[in-house]
This record gives structure tokens, sequence and C-alpha cells, in this order.
């Protein structure tokens, strides 16, 4: 059965990172916990994942609509051997003095402040480091593509300069209420923003200035990085460690992969749950390479792209695995992750 | 093996009724025909589904793309006993000549001039009336949806008169390339607009009057539905009526199903492949009832909704089973078509 893993949190990480435990053979998911009684609640019901929420009073609530609930949160924790905390951001912090009480390892998101956690977590860049932590964070969706391509890209030489631009969705699919609707906005309009930062949670030893803007969109982050290395490289080069490097798929603008929304309809027609897009899609055509100077365009799926990295972290903190491309390469099994889609 | 189909247009109807058909066991698909080279055509490859183009030209640009081809479109349509035509709108007519001079029935879709069939098609209003017949065409999503509401209304009496408002989506979640992006548009600003007149191509003794106003959305339609009865109804006979009407689907906005956007999110929670929507989604909260007049709102969507009508419309042109609601409840259970979703 594996270890016992709790998903505290079932939003738009937590029913993925869920999901995604759910496809292991080495751990198993004891329970997640909901605040609000909704269709998500009835569906964990279906499907026979045992449902927690805060306190006595909300089990009054959830029955009300129907919702079986299993007990409370405190509960939930003391069951398991490890949490996976996908709770609203700063909301993680008031919940680890409650990890901290029952002695339970956890698993932050990126929402949270670095100092939360011992380690903060990109399988690619530093598995070993979070090898029997106690609190591990997975950075936010955009740190984690950006980590991916910095370790990607550090196999064929070292980065002098990194000069990222990150065109942000303004909202997921299902936040009726979040904007914007119109406009372009700075965010936030001082440089560098919080990205870049947050990479060198990871990477500390990296020269890296990003600029974030957010646009009407509900699909996808796009990402403007340019490196400058310290030797030069080839294009063909630059395709092959790309090509080479696990969560990274390379598609070619010209077989109709012409936006972020036509990223997601390939990901609906291959049929993917919920079309989750776990991979960096970076678009071929836009690899470009000047000497010491490297270009690149990518797509980040906002809403899947951390969930390999969080069953990742499970089996680092918990010491299931010790070599990081094992755990990935398990990992990505489980879930279907592509390499060399493009012809 | 069944009935050999043929779809002619692979774009987000054909690439949809292919998969569908993929799903029966009284029906075969023998090929798919693509006028571009691009993923989707690699994912038919991929799939083992015969691959056909419009002349030999075409062959050859595919085969630079890599993608294998079986022939010309000419030759899969000799090969069929059915086609159902999915090319964009007015192409079927200009189809229709090949379809003919091979003798081969086909099925069109609803962007198709009502003269182009002798049958224009709902499965649950009309289905005996296409029985046999040479060409059917498969009313439009919106025509789709109105049909279902108003046959299942008729169930509980007399129809006296039905003013709809239809807010279309602007485009679908793939074209990008189309608008509008921030205005409001009265499509068509003379009332009525062709809905109510298609609708007649199916219910001929119906007085209804639509208005439409296409919106930025690439989410599903929704209608604001506004009944008069000859008789007086009860909102429980209502609410019973259409949770016994196949394909109508009540949900409860209090559940969470707060916008188009949260009922494409349910649809990807529950894991419908595409997140395809085959049911009118009716807010339960929305149905009104005052005397003999009745209101309510419901969500189509655009993309998927008229795929199970093409698979009960091949089913009926080749006479596979004269009774509809048969045919209805096989293509529903091959679909994972819900009925009372809520509690």
């Amino acid at each position: 059965m594996g270890v016992r893993v709790a998903v505290n949190g079932y939003g738009t990480i937590g029913k993925r990172v869920a999901y995604a435990i759910s496809k292991q053979n080495d751990m198993q998911l004891i329970g997640v916990s909901k605040t609000k009684p909704d269709y998500n609640a009835i569906l964990a019901n279906r499907q026979g994942i045992p449902l927690y929420v805060p306190s006595e009073d909300h089990i009054k609530k959830f029955e009300e609509f129907g919702i079986k609930v299993a007990g409370i949160i405190e509960e939930m924790i003391k069951e398991a051997d490890v949490i996976v905390d996908a709770t609203p951001k700063g909301v993680g912090a008031k919940y680890k003095v409650m990890y901290e009480k029952f002695g339970k390892k956890a698993i932050f998101q990126g929402g949270e402040k670095a100092e939360i956690a011992e380690v903060s977590f990109s399988a690619l860049c530093n598995y070993r480091e979070a090898l029997g932590k106690k609190y591990v964070r997975v950075v936010s969706c955009n740190t984690t593509a950006l980590c991916r391509i910095i370790c990607a890209l550090r196999r064929i030489g070292n980065l002098k300069k990194i000069r990222a631009t990150i065109v942000r969705r303004g909202a997921d699919p299902h936040e009726y209420k979040k904007g914007p609707i119109e406009s372009l906005v700075p965010d936030p309009v001082s440089l560098p923003s919080h990205h870049a930062l947050d990479v060198k949670t990871v990477i500390p030893d990296v020269d890296i200035v990003t600029a974030a803007v957010v646009v009407p969109t509900t699909r996808m982050h796009l990402h403007i990085v340019n490196v400058e290395m310290t030797n030069k490289v080839s294009r063909e080069e630059l395709i092959s460690i790309l090509n080479d490097t696990p969560r990274i798929l390379l598609v070619r603008w010209n077989y109709g992969f012409w936006s972020t929304g036509n990223i997601v309809e390939w990901a609906r027609d291959i049929l993917r749950p919920r079309y989750d897009i776990y991979e960096v899609i970076v678009w071929e055509e836009s690899i470009t390479v000047d000497n010491r100077e490297v270009w690149l365009m990518y797509g980040v799926h906002q809403e899947a792209i951390v969930v390999p990295e969080n069953v990742d972290a499970i089996r680092a903190i918990m010491k299931l695995e010790d070599d990081p491309i094992k755990s990935i390469q398990k990992t990505d099994a489980s879930l279907g992750i592509l390499k060399r889609w493009s012809i």
C-alpha cells in the first residue's frame, strides 16, 4: 500500500496531486480536506476518498448538502505519514503548527514563503537535497518551469545570465470572479519579479532577472527566455539536450501548435485527464542561438506542472527513492508524461 | 464490425464524431479526411485511423510532414456505407455531389442549409422521420439544445409560445484568431435569429422567437428560455420531466456550478474526454414557474452536444434501430452520458 499521504486542500493543485498519488504504487491517499461543500466533495465521496473538514460545524454543513465526512482535519493529519499541503497561499504556514504538533512531515506549495521549509524543491535540480527532510516546498508553476529549463541548459554549459519575461495567465479556468478581462498588468511593476528570487531558492548561484505581466487568459503562462552562456553552443546541441530532459517537450508551431489555446486543444485531443499538461511545452521554432546567446519560448500549464514535482517530493522526503532519475521516471510513466512528441 | 462510416472533415465536430463512432459496436470508422497536415493528422496516424486528403498534391504535402495518407477522399467515399459530413459550413453542399455520384447516404451538420437533406434531425424529437432516408441534417448546437428542451416540455403540455435568448460563445477554444475579445455583438441584430427558424425545420408547429448575442467566451453557450404553456404546470412536474428526459442534466448552482466555466471544470474533474459535455446542463435553481409560464437557464457545450445526435442519425439513416429510445440509450451508455447527476 505504501506511504500514507494526506492532501490538505482540494482545490486546483490538491485535487490533481490526489489524482497523481492514486496512480503510484509506493504511496496511498488516506484522505483529502475541504472547507466548502460542493460538487468536488461529492466526487470525492463517489471515488471513496475519505473527506475531512476543519470542524464539527463543517461536518453538519456538509451533511446538509448530502456529503459524507470522515472526520476533522486534525484526525487526517494524525493518520498520515506525510501531508501535501495544498491550502491557499499563506494558509499552509498556519497548518504547519498542526503538522509540527503531531510530528508529521509536510510538503508545501510555492504560495508559501521559502522559509516555511528546509528545501525549496525542483525534481530535476535538487532532488537529493530533499532526501529525508521534514519540510519541503515545491516551488510555484512559473518557477518550476524556469528551474527545469535552467537545469537542462546547465548540462551543456555554464549560464552567465538569464533574462526572462513571464506572461502570466490572469486566472484559472474555474475562477469566474477573477480578472483581468481586458488589461495587461505589470505584476509587479518593479523588477525583478519574485520568480527570479524564487529560482534562487532552488539554484542559488545563478544570475537571473525576471519581469512579469498578467494577461487576460486562463490557459497557460508563456515564458520568453534569453540566456547568455559562458561557452558557445549550437542549436542542434540545445534541441538535443531539451529533448533528452524529462518533463520538457518540444512541439512545432508548424504542426498546429499556434498558441497556448492550441496546446490545450492538443492535450484535449490526446485525452489527457483534465487536459493537464505536466511538461514544459517548448516551441521548437522559437529556439534561437547566436554564438553564446540563446532564446526560447515555452508554455506552462499553471494548474498541472507542479503535480509530478509533488509526487517526487513525497518520494524524496520519505526516502522512498534516493535516485532522482528513478523517481522522475516512475512518476512520469504513471502520469503518461511524454518525451519527443513532435516528429 | 457494423456499418462502414466515413467522417469527411476532422475538425471540432469531425474528430468528436469519429471518437464516438469508435465507441459503438454496430458501426465502424473506415476513415477520416483532412485538408491540412497538423498534429491531428499525426494523432489519426497513431490511432490507426485511415487518413484521406482531397488530392494527390495533398498527399505529397502531408508526406513532407511525415504523415501517412491512405488515399484521396473520393476513395474513402466509395468504401463507405454512409458519410458523416463534418466539413466547414457550406462545403458539405459541394461534397453532396460526390456522395450522390457514388449513391452514398450522408449526414450533414447544422452549418448546411436545411434543403440539403430530407430531414433536419433531433434524436428526441423526430428520430423516426430519418429512418432509411438518404440525406439527414443534424441541426446546430443551439438548435439541438432548444429542440431537446422543447420536446421534453411537450411531454407535460402544449407550448403556446417560446421566447428565448441565446448568449453565444464567440469562438471555439482552438480558434485563436477569432473574436470578439471585448464586445457584445447582436448577431443578428434583427429578430428572430436563425435558431427559431432552424427549430421549425425539426418541429414545424411551434411559435418560437429567438434573439442571439455573441460574447467573449469559448466555453459554452447559455440560453434563457421563457415558455408559455396552454395548461398550468408545477415546478415539481417540470423538474421531474427534465430529469426523466435523456441528454438533459440538472445541476445545482449551489454546489459550485456558478458559471459555464465551472461546468467545464466539473467535466474536467469527472475526466470527460476533451471535457466534452453532451448533455444540456440546466441550472435547477433557474427553473421558475408562474401559472402557465416557465423559465429556465442552461448551458450548451457547442463542441460536443451534437455528437450523440450524429451517432443516432447514423442508426436511423441506416435503419440499424427503429426505436429512438433504444438508439439514444445505446449511444448514451457508450459515451457515459449522465442522468440525475445532482443529488
